[in-house]
């Protein structure tokens, strides 16, 4: 038996058991690894800098956003409206006589999760995917991320540390490493879901590999994503400096390494326009240089960057400076603007589509593929409606005289977006994401002693749809 | 442009007006195509009698469901909650200051919906795909199935009286015929969606070329189930007689065209059980033979039946009587159980397992695929325990001493179930099938004029979670 065999075989046997520890039960689980993941702060911040060269300070954020998260998960257990539990009493129907219905959404079963290389903490071994996963009842087999190793082991040690403490079964978590190993983890017949954060590409292979499964599973990628952010000319006019600081800090906070970074910035070709550029390119460039997450990513950095320079009438406003990945500030005029330019460079880069009229502005962002994320900065007086109609179709989250990067772990948070920044209709990020790993299951006239107790009639504590309406606890 | 294009380039076109119609104006929608249903019931009721051999009594009663579930997803847009309304107020977090963030589910955009053979009407072109993609917001183009190509017409007729009396765009629905036109659609880029009911084959086959898209989009198949269902030793020896009956009809009503006929039915080897295959023995072999949907339910139907007649064990029962595709009720020892027998064979064939004990049972329903539904008749004082914990993973819907045909619209309702029943995640009936054709959307620090109304701060009327907390209305 392979190593994944033995971690999936495994996995299915806590399946139940997870199932059967309840809500109150994950949510200790949950709450223990949030603790767990605090006492190792420094030991996985050490670990961390030394495998992703994130600084320190972004990545003790990292650790709290990790605890944090798993704590929130807790917190969803705790309140109960995620199973939707919904009950229909027999009676008398338009339909004829009705049976006694009721529905509870279940746990799928194992599911592999691929942390990130950008979020080696958050959206890795203990990230979101995995408390999510975990909420929802499903054993998680995580394919640590190769660029840090060391990192998802501590982080792994502290899940299982946790999952001992509660007195989980030892299947609950399983850790892989390498490619091979991955790649056999999708394809196994006891892999329910597949929970993915990366590049396009590797999304793309790994989806590919899961439809060669006889049963097919879901899929949950997020990939790549331009973020494409419009100034207006008013919003330029009345604030080019405030905005142009704002961009500069997200496109260059952690090097550029975020899925939400705004690659596409829309500035008017006109004098608040030119201002704006001018500043963003003074900022720009007193920007470091430094070493990207790994090999792969730097490779895709110096490709892309150096395809965009070479496209007709793309030019460089600004780089930055020293040793490494280098900042950059491109840009183009929107009659010049191609669909080959519309690709993600992760890393330090953002291209700026200089524009003449709305009219131009909206076909240009007509042809953009799907995002996590759209922006817009306006001013009073502005109309947005024409903006809206053609972004909306395009992301996930519309922000509005901000910044995309920073990804609130709320309830009305949505990370997540149009092809091909995800391929799904969910979230990873918020509470809901947990909707990935769960599946509906109905109890027709079923003994009381059958069902789980959030369907018994007696219980209370819990949302509940009872008849048809919805009730608070 | 093709009639394809034409229709997906109007229903592209629609996408927009049908969202800003609300909830208002597309409960509006539904509740006039129930109407406009129901004044053409007796048509509707001949044509489809003439193209389906199914009868009055089961069409009239399918007009009667359809009418009624276009209204109850009226009912739905007037209770809001399925829009997920979440508001998080901007303010401080453990992860730093937050944001105003507020998120609602929006439509996908154009759906394309394949009827089913066996409901011409209630899973066909107005059936329970098209009222939830109409209900989310979604415009529908429909592939009208092969085998009622005027019932399709007629109640796409009825469709579009609708969205005219409403004034609902035009584009909001479309017809289309044929398997070429099919697959076209699918592989349409303005299609974002794909609700299928019917084959096994056919499922895969669309799914195949969904596959093919340059950009992925969900396909809900509602495919082939084999519906277990156990009788306990204990319940055959105490109602063998009316247990015998319920199987009985459920294996033939219909023909047994019915994805949830109980294709598999697990007796004990005991004098209970002897009794319950003799009495069912007796009364198929009363019921009256009949003409299937169609050729390739026909040829299905005979060709599955005869690989099945010829497996080592496999014993003919009874058989009924007359013209056309025969009921039939086969039987075979647990001990000769094979993969190959787990096939679905649609139509009015039964395959009773004898089992001898219940570790025998278990072992054959643990090598069982997935089902819509699987069912226990028990006694009091059986312990279900082991069978439901081979049946739960196995099944979208658990029942109780009762049968599986005849699937409630009802808010408890789940239809749908692990591979190779159906692909997905979700129930094809019941209001929550809404959830198939919406996304969520995130607006981050809007103004309040670009908000829909439902995400405004002062708005009442339907349930939301305001800064994490659910409140009704």
């Amino acid at each position: 038996m392979s190593t994944v065999e033995a971690l999936t075989s495994a996995a299915a046997a806590a399946a139940p058991e997870l199932d059967a520890l309840g809500r109150a039960g994950r949510a200790r689980l949950l709450r223990a690894a949030a603790d767990e993941i605090e006492t190792r702060r420094d030991a996985l911040i050490a670990t961390a800098a030394r495998e992703t060269h994130l600084g320190e300070a972004r990545l003790n954020g990292e650790v709290t956003r990790t605890a944090y998260q798993l704590r929130v998960f807790a917190d969803v257990l705790d309140e109960g409206s995620y199973l939707e539990a919904t009950i229909d009493h027999a009676g008398d129907t338009p339909m004829g006589p009705g049976p006694d219905l009721r529905r509870l959404l279940v746990p799928l079963g194992p599911v592999a999760v691929f942390g990130a290389s950008n979020f080696p903490l958050a959206f890795s071994v203990p990230g979101g995917d995995t408390a999510s996963a975990l909420a929802a009842g499903c054993p998680v087999v995580l394919k640590a991320h190769e660029s840090h190793p060391d990192t998802s082991v501590s982080a792994f040690e502290a899940l299982q540390a946790a999952v001992a403490a509660v007195g989980a079964p030892a299947g609950t978590v399983g850790l892989v490493h390498g490619r091979e190993a991955g790649a056999e983890l999708v394809t196994d017949p006891r892999i329910t879901a597949v929970g993915f954060t990366g590049s396009l590409g590797g999304g793309q292979a790994l989806r590919a590999l899961i439809e060669t499964r006889p049963e097919p599973i879901p899929f949950y990628g997020e990939l790549a994503s331009l973020n494409p952010l419009v100034v207006t000319p008013a919003a330029a006019a009345a604030r080019a400096e405030s905005i142009a600081d704002g961009l500069v800090a997200a496109v260059t906070g952690s090097l550029g390494q975020l899925c939400t970074k705004p690659g596409l910035i829309f500035v008017p070709a006109d004098p608040g326009g030119d201002a704006l550029v001018a500043r963003m390119a003074a900022a720009l460039a007193e920007v470091p240089a430094g070493p990207l997450l790994n090999d792969r990513v730097a490779e895709g950095f110096a490709t892309i960057g150096t395809a965009l320079r070479s496209r007709p009438g793309v030019a460089t406003a600004a780089t930055g400076t020293g040793e490494g990945a280098l900042p950059a500030l491109l840009t183009v005029e929107a009659t010049h603007f191609t669909a080959d330019l519309a690709e993600e460079c992760f890393g330090p880069l953002a291209l700026l589509v200089r524009y003449e009229s709305e009219k131009e502005l909206v076909e240009v962002l007509s042809t953009l593929p799907g995002s996590l994320t759209g922006t817009i900065h306006s001013a009073d007086g502005d109309d947005l409606a024409p903006l809206l109609a053609v972004l909306r179709p395009r992301a996930g989250r519309l922000l509005f005289d901000a910044y995309p990067t920073g990804v609130l772990v709320a309830w009305a948070q949505t990370h997540g977006g149009p092809w091909p920044s995800t391929n799904t209709v969910h979230t990873s990020v918020g509470p809901t994401a947990i909707r990935r790993f769960l599946r509906p299951l109905t109890w027709q006239n079923a003994p009381e002693h059958v069902l789980p107790e959030e369907l018994r009639d007696g219980f209370r504590g819990i949302p509940r749809r009872v008849d048809g309406v919805l009730r608070i606890g």
